[in-house]
């Protein structure tokens, strides 16, 4: 039979151990993370209703989305965010569960986009989300956890970059562009990436080139929170209740959050509006101080109506979603990435018969249960193979430690790879003893 | 705008935050006990060229498979099992690796199955494999990780029933029967489901009734390993080489598994032939003495060509694959689930104002802020409610503990809410003492 070439889709990858290693010991960091401030996970579907998932919409959106006929003819699609099913999950489980409800939801979603920009069909999101309050102690856990996640993912310099879109868009009524506010935002959304000038073109196009020079006059940051805000308020009406209510909110979560010591993450930031019209009061952005240009590694903002969609019942909420992917290659750029993880810590070696020391190997079996026993990751070699031959597996595998026995009782003979040095255990325990402290030897 | 109907497709479940607890928790332990053999972790795409996924083949499994056109009129599917972008996996990516490649990998597949039999079409795989060795010790390694994930798991009572493909080969070898081993060994599968009666009809139908005799004879289990193997042997030819090797591999595997303590998990049981045609040498099925009838749990075998669809290259290996769904049901059934999982620890109460200990609910979050520094995950309740509206949030949320605090240094009240039992703290030191030892006494 002829072979069938192996080979992925364009857009999709496979995880070799060390990149799934990675992966997955940052979603535990990331778990941790959510799991402190109370967030539970759910899952949901990758498989769903495609009316569910794309409303009745026909917009950009759905040209990207893995949509098809299944065997009992029923119109499905894969699901392309995990803000879509998660609406679909509240307006069906509400009655199950509790409100303020906070939830994460890691898990890969799929969008048939463009790959040459770098983009991939399937990826990783990571949301985080506490419905049915419109409180702005829930909008400052939100920063909370986000400031958290990137400490513990050790990020380095980074800061959380928060708008109020009530201001903006009061800012926009007083200008009288009200009406433009989606094209506007779009436009304003992409500042960093077409640079200024061009803003200024397309704005202009919009609304003419004074109000254009408003607006980007408007989103300028000045040099403190207070400053900033104090700037945004006079560029909208005096008395605008609406406004005064944004500088309150923005108010009250930083207090919440300075009581926390996190203030000065947080940088008030009027150019930031994220594009869509689903928000409805803060929102955020977070930029990697070594890494400005590859943009917001973690987003979100609040809005009024989860799950309009799905039920007439109202659920405000909060919530961000972390780019995995994105951050990884970041960490990756900028050397945070442990590239020699550990898989297994102790190779127990097969030694070839007619060496004088070789031992039946299920006495290296018994030797890795004791091993395992005590906690550590071991294997047995499955083959009697040559010394450099197991030593080179151990390397290509980023295994430190190698482990000769001449019964599983002792004595034994540890060798550190990396140092290239061997020590002498004569009993169980100092073998123990001996592993313990060459794992926390760096080599 | 009509609100649309939320709803998931049949056969698909969402999983609200207890169940995905439970599932997250097992799946973590699975992790620890490959970690601890040395298996690691990869991933694969979800979708892969429909060729790579069914070969030339248009079988029973086709049909369950979900597969369409994507964008770009590629020929598409999701995936069914792991096995299949394993070997493909292997196939393009050895030169990367090292062998022997001992992967786990634990992931969702997608079948079309009917939902009558209580099957889902959406749900978890757990695969580990040893690939590029031929030894026993790869072999017993299997068993042994198997043993250890039952242990692990809690399932209670378990035994891993084992068998060799090649002695029922030989033994069908001797009574003619060989060309017909594929249907046979499909019959033989269906023993436990279709019983004895049924088993010997259709066997009969194959081969007669005398030979349908003998291999029912052949497949009854003895009273020992040793008395069954006995038993087989005395079945195939004298001298058959093929046979006696296969006994060989048994005794070197039981070897090393009964130098570990676990041989008494092993049964030797003719009848397990796992009927796939793919398994060459040892197979394994694992049984749940509180609910045999669910079937195995953790099934594999030796196989001699992972990857022969997609190189020329040899790749034996052995490897199985846990049910987790069938397992969380069972667990479910024996009452080894804990339905009462611990999500958030210690409940942050936000007090009406007008009380007179209310306090700025930033001093709220300062005090949270100290707690997950220590540890400890809590949330602060976000909106001024009575204080049963937030007991009843916490009972829902199955959170233990409920803290009233003055301020955010102390003096703090905590509440063990199912012994409603208060212990007054008055500094932050003594309050984790108190939530540390509240949260190690059962409630």
């Amino acid at each position: 039979m002829p072979i069938i070439k192996p080979r992925v889709l364009k857009g999709f990858r496979d995880f070799l151990p060390d990149a799934e290693i990675t992966r997955s010991s940052l979603v535990k960091k990331l778990e941790q993370v959510f799991s402190l401030f109370g967030f539970v996970p759910i899952d949901t579907p990758v498989l769903e209703y495609a009316d569910i998932l794309l409303g009745k919409g026909g917009g950009e959106t759905d040209k990207q989305v893995y949509r098809f006929l299944d065997h009992g003819d029923r119109d499905i699609a894969m699901r392309f965010d995990l803000t879509v099913p998660f609406a679909r999950f509240m307006a069906e489980h509400v009655e199950e569960l509790y409100l303020p409800f906070r939830r994460y939801h890691i898990a890969k979603v799929w969008r048939g986009e463009n790959t040459q920009r770098g983009r991939y069909r399937e990826f990783m999101q990571c949301d985080f989300d506490i419905v049915g309050t419109d409180s702005s102690s829930a909008d400052a856990d939100i920063l909370l956890t986000a400031a958290k996640a990137m400490i513990v993912l050790d990020v380095g310099e980074f800061s959380l970059r928060i708008n109020h879109r009530a201001l903006f868009n009061r800012f926009l009524a007083r200008i009288g562009a009200l009406d433009k506010s989606a094209e506007i935002l779009r436009t304003v959304d992409k500042l960093e990436k077409i640079g200024f000038e061009n803003t200024l073109e397309k704005l202009s196009k919009l609304v003419g080139l004074e109000l254009a020079a408003d607006i980007l006059s408007f989103i300028k940051k000045e040099d403190s929170f207070e400053a900033t805000l104090e700037k945004m308020i006079s560029f909208c009406n005096k008395n605008d209740v609406y406004a005064q209510s944004a500088k309150s909110r923005l108010l009250e979560i930083m207090e919440c959050v300075a009581a926390t010591g996190f203030d000065n993450r947080i940088v008030l930031d009027p150019s930031i509006t994220r594009g869509l019209d689903y928000y409805t009061g803060m929102v955020v952005e977070t930029s990697l101080g070594a890494l400005p240009e590859i943009g917001s590694v973690c987003s979100g903002g609040r809005y009024d109506e989860l799950a309009s969609l799905y039920t007439e019942r109202k659920m405000p909420g909060v919530g961000a979603s972390i780019g995995l992917d994105r951050l990884i290659a970041a960490l990756e750029t900028i050397g945070k990435i442990n590239d020699s993880v550990i898989s297994t810590q102790v190779l127990i070696m097969n030694q070839e018969k007619g060496n004088a020391e070789s031992i039946a190997i299920s006495e290296l079996h018994a030797l890795a249960a004791h091993l395992r026993d005590a906690g550590f990751s071991c294997e047995v070699f499955p083959e009697e193979k040559k010394t450099l031959a197991q030593y080179t597996y151990a390397e290509r595998k980023h295994i430190p430690l190698a482990l000769f026995a001449n019964s599983a009782k002792g004595p034994y003979n540890l060798r550190i790879l990396a140092q290239r040095k061997n020590i002498e255990c004569l009993d169980f325990d100092s073998l123990c003893e001996s592993i313990r402290s060459s794992l926390n030897v760096k080599t």
